[in-house]
């Protein structure tokens, strides 16, 4: 029986704990220190808080300092913390990792280092592991957890370099509800993952206009935003090696789509396009009330990735109207309503 | 000063009145025989039943047997009726205008002849013009008539095999808050159009699934479901002669998203979808409310001219599984539950 590794007891850690279970292997879901609560509700009988369900029969827990215990003879290690938190998560991990266990990661976002360094994940994740024979995987694509442990169907693409990887792993994890796609362009599902929150902020701003009354509804606008958000991301994933197919697909629009319409980057959005706090006011409001707006930083690790790719000469710089939008609007204060009506959402005019 | 004669007086031919008439051109609006209660109301200096604003100061209005005198001397010609009315109308119309006239129309779809022979509207249109210098324009993207006469920010494609006619019409109608992208990809703009509707309906089943506690939330499989529609088109798209950039842009996806979060064929959705009506009892409900279900022909229109694609070997049949099950809930009661949960998103599985 291959015995799964989940690491992070948030949302969507938890809800993996569905198909993994489902697919009758051993799971065991490792909290950080930040998830204490959340494993001693599950230890004590009671639902997961914030998936509201009981996760599966048989799903062992681990408070953070169970951290080995967790991980010895691990088949897949599936690492489910914040783009922010994998780093010092998989420095812990690795050393207690099986040399050959296989790896999955559902972190979307770039790391972001010191001058402006920015990076894909598996960049900085995958030179720390110990074993030469370590493929890292991401998981791309439209999946809200909260649907996912309630076995709403759901479409996902895990993306390994090693194509035979990540058919090894969608076989352990695909269930009739959790549909998978292996393929081998792990470049443009992570950009496309990464930028995803970025743009979503843009539909969102439009449902704040709309509630502030500055526009009586803007399902036009909201289109023609969606279709630059996609065109623009298109063109960062060929500039970074991927494949157009995969920004055209589930881990590009599609994931686009469930975070533009529902989410806390949307919510972001509508916050500051209610022109009533500043986009720190936003963020400050949000964390209080535990929101993570992943969106928030991606747009200026976004902003400064595409810049530093336009200094190599491998996009435009003038073809990113729309980030340079959003950049303007959440980090230079420009006024939300003025700058997208008179945005120019055709190119070239 | 040119003269822009518009056909239909419904939402989108009244909503033309807008950027035409914010342009200084003399704008004229012409109604069908259905429309008479909609110019009386604006003879009157009341609102447009429909869009519910006043139509823009100096539109000349006309009623059905006006024809003749709404076209004469006119320097653009739009056709704003349905796709079902388009060659009856330009029938009556082309003995009427100028030679030269430019012509733009806004309806979408396909023409469905005897014996399952399916068009697109160009193909139809254009051998009937009287002038072998007529040029055929297709305007596609998404556009709602409500949000347009408000001056919402819109972007449409203009498409024309002939590139510097859809400049000059483009030129004609384009506003800061109207903004159009000339294309040569009429075919692809055409196909577009006509499929959106038909894929629009699968996104609002899912709502009507929600509605009917069938399933709590369903934001994962409505994201598959549009990148599935999205790549089923694009396969359309090409066996006609179209361009994939159309479908990634405007007038594929975006379209589609504004179609399927809003407006009728997503409510024709959602009422099947509820599961307390068939498909035709659906259609007789909203055609009781004037509600126009475009998608519910449009479903069959498409399933039958992908048979026909198929049989000349222009498309696999097998990749058009979504269109294939909107065939099967829509024509053949095959339960939408049942049938949706057991769907595969995924291809080649």
């Amino acid at each position: 029986m291959p015995t799964i590794t989940i690491l992070g007891a948030g949302y969507m850690g938890s809800a993996l704990t569905f198909p993994a279970a489902d697919n009758g292997h051993r799971v065991r879901l490792w909290g950080t220190w930040l998830d204490n609560d959340l494993i001693r509700a599950v230890q004590e009988g009671q639902e997961h808080s914030r998936l509201q369900t009981r996760l599966p029969q048989g799903v062992e827990t681990f408070y953070a300092n169970g951290l080995a215990e967790a991980l010895a003879g691990a088949d897949l290690v599936i690492n489910a913390v914040t783009s922010e938190g994998i780093v010092p998560v998989m420095t812990h991990a690795f050393p207690l990792m099986p040399q050959d266990a296989l790896f999955a990661s559902v972190s979307k976002g770039f790391w972001s280092g010191p001058g402006g360094n920015i990076q894909r994940l598996s960049a900085i994740i995958a030179p720390r592991a110990p074993s030469p024979r370590f493929r890292y995987l991401h998981v791309a694509g439209p999946c809200k957890a909260l649907e996912l442990c309630r076995r709403v169907p759901t479409a996902v693409h895990y993306a390994c370099e090693d194509i035979a990887i990540a058919q090894r792993v969608a076989e352990l994890m695909r269930t009739s509800y959790y549909q998978i796609r292996p393929t081998s362009d792990l470049a443009g599902c992570e950009v496309c993952s990464a930028f995803k929150n970025a743009y979503a902020i843009a539909i969102g701003l439009f449902d704040g206009l709309e509630k502030a009354g500055r526009v009586s509804q803007s399902y036009n606008t909201k289109s023609a935003a969606f279709s630059k958000a996609v065109r623009e991301m298109a063109l960062v994933v060929e500039a970074m090696g991927g494949q157009l197919d995969t920004v055209f697909g589930l881990p590009g629009m599609g994931d686009l789509l469930v975070t533009a319409v529902a989410g806390r980057n949307r919510t972001f959005g509508e916050l500051l396009g209610l022109g009533q706090m500043s986009a720190a006011e936003v963020v400050e409001y949000m964390s209080s009330r535990d929101q993570l707006t992943e969106g928030y930083p991606a747009i200026r690790t976004g902003w400064y990735l595409v810049q530093r790719l336009a200094q190599r000469g491998k996009v435009r710089l003038e073809s990113f109207t729309l980030l340079q939008a959003l950049y303007a609007m959440v980090y230079e204060n420009a006024p939300v309503w003025e700058t997208l009506q008179r945005f120019q959402w055709i190119e070239g005019e």
